[in-house]
């Protein structure tokens, strides 16, 4: 039998071959990842690569439904002869995760706890033209909160958008990237909707404003004008818009949002932006996106509570963002932030905080107030004073290291039913707030409590040398 | 506008939904797969979810090319003229790493060291129907050598596919499966085909003879003689073919592993077993499984050292195993060794070995024979006492934890060059052997050195608690 003449093959275009010093990159990204949703007390979940294509028709938009990977079992002579037939396959790789995340909540609404938080780091497709920034296949950070308990009020679900929108900045200073690198910036789609409308402009031209104020700050007064013009704007409602522009959003769920998550994240890192829009067509309310120079966006989230509904679930609020490891990798490289050599190899050696290291929680109303900055503390860790000439990955950056934190969803105060809860989430510690400046600390695996108060300042301390004897 | 009606979506056929809990066990089994690769100085590399679909028509074999999962771009008009003009597809998901893997050392020969050894840890795809065991996404832990330096002996080719079966059955150590639950049956093909010509048998019913083998043991000796009639074999050849079976190989290159690797191997779980074929048409020597009761096979490999020349690199000898995450999820199960509630979580937030802690060099020829043999006993770690109590997940089974420890591939004795290279590993420790029974420890971090032997069995208990200081 002669043999095969050698061929050459190259990596499809838009792929990686991820070489060992490429892999170590990549893991150093996803690390980070996962270690910042396991400390904010998110669990990990995945799904199937490829879905049916139709669950994308749902809700995803245009843009993402003309550029899926198509997929199909050569396999199968059905198959075949549907694709041949129509030049559509029955299955797409996903070019994103929230659909699947939607249809495996509304699959198990009625088991599931409210909220659950989910987060995920997986591979992702889209036929797009590769170029900076941009593969056909990259990995992506997700992490959501699905299902607040009954019905949720605005204020309810603005604390979970700043749940995620705290996630989303500490993950940012995890990677040492500071509020001078990028901003978050935030807004709702529903107030700017009802801007938009109040200056008398219909709602068959409320997407062409939509993409003039996402243009807004990239372009001049005279090519404002004349994009007007094109969308049929009179002059007044030009005027209007700028004012939406320049005013920003200083009310309603934005202003909620941004006063919740300033009080928990260190630096000013968030602002509102009406100009934050997301192509995506399932969001109904808050949309936010991290944007560094140059405009270029690491990350982005939003609520869609019509989602799981509309895959067969109940009625579900539920809020998430994505972050994209091509545009922060290249963005940790030009600013110096990717270890290498030694440091990488250290960086990546790093347990992960799986198991909760503490579950906060308050013994009484006075006390409940300090539950979430307490929680926020724990999860942020406490700088050293030479933090800022240390690099991201060295431990001795910080003076008490960030903790994996959690805390009950319920509104009882039951402190017996709340150690219940600790247990069940197989913390290593609870901490239970007893006044607006003390807790005592019970160590659940050795079953042993505080008899002094701890003062909340020494609890993050008390907790990660895992030593109460001070205080027994 | 009216909203869409709600509809309800499942995961395609055959692949999971992995929830918390599901994803947690997925976790596991990529954590201990990662953490005896690293310990074993193999580095992590990835490929591209889907190639180019001609990539396996160069030897995959047609079991694997029957069952592709075809991937195109629904944006381009080109793609999907060709889709629907021949019914085929220009990629492929993944159904398996060897030709990713092959292409990518091709590609990069050159600079490459010799012999790499590269891990990885990706989700395969293929149409097949879903049962027990087989699903149609799951996940794969492979582990290849390639590209031996200079002209490859048989020892130094038998010496990497031993380094491949210890490394497996470490694997399979770490979680807790012992010699009872499944052993490794390793074979030569080329031994196999010699025998069979030899009976008179022609190249084109070898392949029939080798299923027969296959089904050996699963056959009584009437089913034998019938499929052995419908094959066109005489009694004599059948008889020929039996006494392979009865006399399995006990010369060659299946000798020469099974003597290399039980030397390094705590128990006896290497054996001989000419009925093992493996599907794949690309292996060239050496074959292997592991195969628990009930004849399911966990993990496969094999020599190959024609793909890489196939694919446009040079002449390359290789050999890798791959295991699934189906079969070995079930197996864990069903012997209780799958961890829980918090065992899971603790066993999840060991730290990954990714900075070597050795690197073990010989500075003389007395000295080099016992260069393996520690560097396979710093992998293993030492048992304490009453680890046959404990499960496998538990560190306190070890006295001496298992470490990360690397060595030279190059046959060089100069003591100055041999610490370079440790030193471009980033090692912790660099372990001089420099007799039958002594070593002297350099810590490279401290640039600090013992300057009274260390008798070869406590090199491990320094280097794992990091302290030299008995010895300096």
């Amino acid at each position: 039998m002669p043999s095969p003449k050698p061929q050459s093959f190259k990596a499809p275009t838009g792929t990686r071959d991820l070489y060992p010093e490429e892999q170590l990159r990549q893991r150093y990204i996803t690390d980070v990842w996962r270690r910042v949703s396991l400390r904010h007390g998110f669990d990990e979940i995945d799904g199937p690569t490829f879905e049916h294509s139709g669950l994308y028709a749902v809700k995803s938009g245009d843009g993402i439904l003309g550029e899926l990977f198509q997929a199909f079992s050569g396999k199968s002579p059905d198959e075949i002869a549907a694709v041949r037939d129509t030049g559509r396959a029955p299955f797409a790789l996903r070019p994103e995760f929230t659909p699947t995340l939607a249809r495996m909540y509304a699959a198990r609404a009625n088991q599931l706890p409210k909220p659950v938080r989910w987060f995920s780091v997986c591979n992702y497709f889209r036929a797009e033209r590769p170029q900076r920034g941009r593969l056909r296949e990259f990995l992506q950070w997700n992490a959501d909160v699905i299902g607040l308990s009954g019905d949720a009020s605005p204020a309810q679900k603005a604390e979970a958008d700043a749940e995620l929108v705290v996630m989303l900045a500490e993950s940012l200073a995890e990677f040492g990237l500071s509020a001078s690198d990028l901003a978050i910036r935030v807004n709702d789609r529903e107030t700017v909707g009802e801007r938009i409308e109040a200056l008398g402009i219909g709602v068959d031209r409320a997407e062409d404003v939509l993409r003039l104020l996402d243009a807004w700050a990239k372009m001049d007064p005279g090519a404002r004008k004349a994009r007007a013009r094109e969308i049929g704007l009179s002059d007044d409602q030009l005027a209007g818009v700028a004012s939406i522009m320049e005013d920003a959003i200083d009310s309603g769920p934005t202003r909620a949002l941004i006063d919740l998550a300033t009080g928990l994240v260190p630096e000013a890192t968030v602002r509102a932006d009406p100009s934050i829009v997301r192509g995506l067509a399932y969001y109904t309310g808050t949309v936010f996106e991290a944007i560094a120079e140059g405009e270029r966006a690491v990350a982005g989230g939003g609520r869609y509570d019509n989602l799981i509904e509309l895959l067969g679930g109940p009625p579900t609020p539920a809020c998430g963002f994505a972050m994209g490891d091509v545009v922060l990798g290249n963005l940790l490289d030009d600013k110096g932030l990717m270890p290498s050599g030694q440091d990488m190899l250290e960086a990546l050696s790093k347990p992960m905080p799986v198991r909760p290291d503490a579950f906060v929680i308050a013994s009484n109303d006075e006390a409940a107030a300090q539950v979430v900055p307490l929680v926020a503390q724990l999860r942020r860790g406490t700088l050293a004073d030479d933090a800022p000439e240390r690099k991201p990955w060295d431990d001795a950056r910080f003076a008490v290291p960030p903790l994996h934190a959690r805390r009950s969803s319920k509104a009882t105060r039951n402190v017996g039913k709340l150690l219940k809860e600790a247990s069940q989430h197989y913390a290593r510690f609870a901490v239970i707030i007893e006044s607006p400046d003390s807790a005592s600390i019970k160590d659940l695996d050795a079953n042993a409590q505080t008899s002094s108060p701890v003062p909340l300042a020494e609890v993050a301390g008390a907790v990660s040398r895992r030593d109460l004897s001070a205080y027994l």
